[in-house]
């Protein structure tokens, strides 16, 4: 099998962005990522879509092929692929799976979400499809409701308080400051969070992501290829996905998510590292607590101490394991098929050395990408050349 | 490349299933499926679900991992794919390239839709999410008034006849009579075509598909390892996935569909065989003239002579070149996301030599599914072992 890199990136700004189309975003991320590939764009022959709810929150399919007509991709294979708020980062695991056996030698994924042009009734219903309806989703599981649980269950399990909790919030907001991209510039404090009105008890409105629009996209490349191109070819060096429940009742303990941490062991050993090799982590911080579970789940914090940890300011931009400093989904945004490329593309930025929030000497970088309650997860370890 | 077979198939019945949820459609499918196959379930490791329209028509997205947990398929990679209505070729064809390379030995691809408890206006505008909604699928280009264009100008450019277009819904309605998992079961006359309301004119009501529910399943496995579990794998020794335009405005001919010429070159290519080499057919008959335009465009006619073809039997069971003997999606029905399994399901049965409609030593089927006007088109060609 063949190694691949990541030769480009795109992404539009993160936010409400009323009055343009899915295809204009999802068009406009690409432009940019092939652009930035410097790679003919005649050459990519494969396209993966990552989308979850186009066709509710917009009544457009076939967002694949719609997006490689609109580029004059003439010969591109092209496939939208969903797992919820997974969908692009599932994507971009296709392509280098396919680029690797050798079906391809570039391959665009791209990813998009139009959500804030529905009115929150129609979001609220859209999103619980990523739970099992005929079960817990028509009784009333919406996500909130479950990170309650988790939240409350981790707390009792192992005293994080309700204020390190709200530290993920701090910590994500301030660095979205500085992220130009991000949907949220403005910086909160812990009372702030800790005030702000309740969602599902313990969780308030600061510790949920927004509803977001945006489009990201990611030029994939055989490494073998890649220095036609560019200087600095990214290369995947770990990629995992994996299987989780799709209910709440299906966990036997709910401060862990098993394929969160089976996915990040099998990018772990692919990569033949360990969570002390990353310097940068961008990881699914959907809501507060999130972050904290996966940190731990990710093996960058025993079980338990992911709370501790962020009030010791261990995942702080100048902290041991930064995670996060895009502002991650609280801060930076959350247009759910968009969100895995654009992951991967905080990554990539970060081990060129141009992010705005720039971890110093970042040479490997892990991605982490949930859909649904961790139903499905993947995780991505990139790598800059030396 | 490793070569790959088909081991299991399943299918529900194709219909108005009310009361039944897409989950356990699926589930339906992917079980008689694995049981036919008499592989261990534990074994699948790849899980692609082909899938339209499910967030607008159910609620219900997250399908692939949906099924995977029903199925109890703790360690697969599960993700949803879609093409409008040829999602689930997709799917299989991905499977077949992953099992190729050696990603996986076991995978299952499953197709699923359930349209019928829509009302007719959601229906038709869900559907028009296959089109470009911002240009043509806002100016009312639905798929009706697409293929009228198209009938009307093979009419005018080859003198193809009203009374030959309605020959194929004639043959097909016919052949279905015999499908036990048909949607329609009963035989049409050529007055009872020619004589039903039109619909966009000149298409008639029975030049249409019907709205239907469903699912079908496929398990696929490497062929080296085949013998294991069945005596009768079906190897693919074609596949191919091609991109064709999303508006009717980007044709230079509407009688010719070139994403369907290219990916049919493709698949005889990778098979090393011609169309005449092909003893029975399984085409995307989405509209009357969907046959006769598709049955030139892979090469069993000449352009402009596919009409003349199903006046003179050369489509019908008894003729050199079966097409739809299963009835088609004008008879078997069209539940979206599951027709591009449930045509392969067909040729299993042909080449298996237990089809209801059995073609005389089929030795070489083939498959073609379209989504949207030609947008993505897949072609796969299956052959019985001697």
């Amino acid at each position: 099998m063949r190694s691949v890199s990541i030769i480009g990136i795109g992404s539009t700004q993160f936010g409400k962005l009323t009055g343009r189309t899915i295809k204009e975003l999802a068009v406009e991320a690409a432009v940019e990522a092939i652009a930035d590939a410097r790679a003919p764009r005649e050459k990519i022959s494969c396209l993966f879509f990552g989308n979850f709810l186009s066709g509710v929150f917009t009544g457009q399919e076939v967002l694949a092929p719609l997006l490689a007509n609109e580029l004059g991709l003439r010969s591109a294979e092209c496939t939208k692929v969903e797992g919820a708020c997974a969908s692009s980062a599932i994507g971009l695991r296709l392509a280098y799976l396919l680029i690797s056996a050798g079906f391809h030698d570039l391959a665009l994924v791209a990813g998009a979400e139009k959500m804030t042009e529905a009115t929150s009734d129609i979001a609220t219903t859209a999103i619980s499809a990523a739970t099992d309806i005929t079960t817990e989703g028509a009784c009333g599981m919406t996500f909130p409701a479950f990170w309650a649980l988790v939240m409350r269950r981790h707390m009792y399990e192992y005293g994080t308080t309700r204020e390190q909790v709200a530290m993920v919030s701090v910590k994500n907001r301030a660095n979205g400051v500085t992220n130009e991209i991000a949907q949220f510039r403005k910086a909160v404090t812990l009372e702030e969070i800790v005030s702000s009105r309740p969602v599902s008890d313990p969780i308030l409105k600061f510790d949920c992501c927004p509803v977001t629009d945006g489009a990201t996209a990611v030029v994939l490349c055989a490494t073998e290829l890649a220095r036609q191109f560019t200087d600095c070819p990214i290369e995947i060096i770990g990629s995992a996905q994996t299987l989780g429940p799709v209910r709440a009742c299906d966990f036997t303990d709910l401060t862990t998510f098993p394929s969160t941490v089976e996915a990040a062991r099998k990018a772990y050993t692919m990569a033949g590292i360990g969570p002390s090799d990353i310097d940068v982590v961008e990881l699914h911080d959907c809501f507060t607590m999130a972050e904290i579970v996966d940190s731990e789940d990710l093996g960058f914090f025993p079980k338990g101490k992911g709370g501790a940890a962020v009030e010791q300011g261990l995942t702080s931009i100048a902290g041991r394991i930064p995670i996060n400093p895009s502002g991650g989904l609280l801060s930076k945004g959350h247009p759910t098929g968009a969100t895995g490329c654009g992951q991967i593309y905080e990554i990539v930025r970060q081990l060129r050395g141009i992010h705005p929030n720039q971890i110093k000497n970042a040479r490997i970088g892990l991605t982490h990408n949930a859909g649904g309650t961790g139903t499905v997860v993947t995780v991505h370890i990139l790598q800059r050349p030396d």
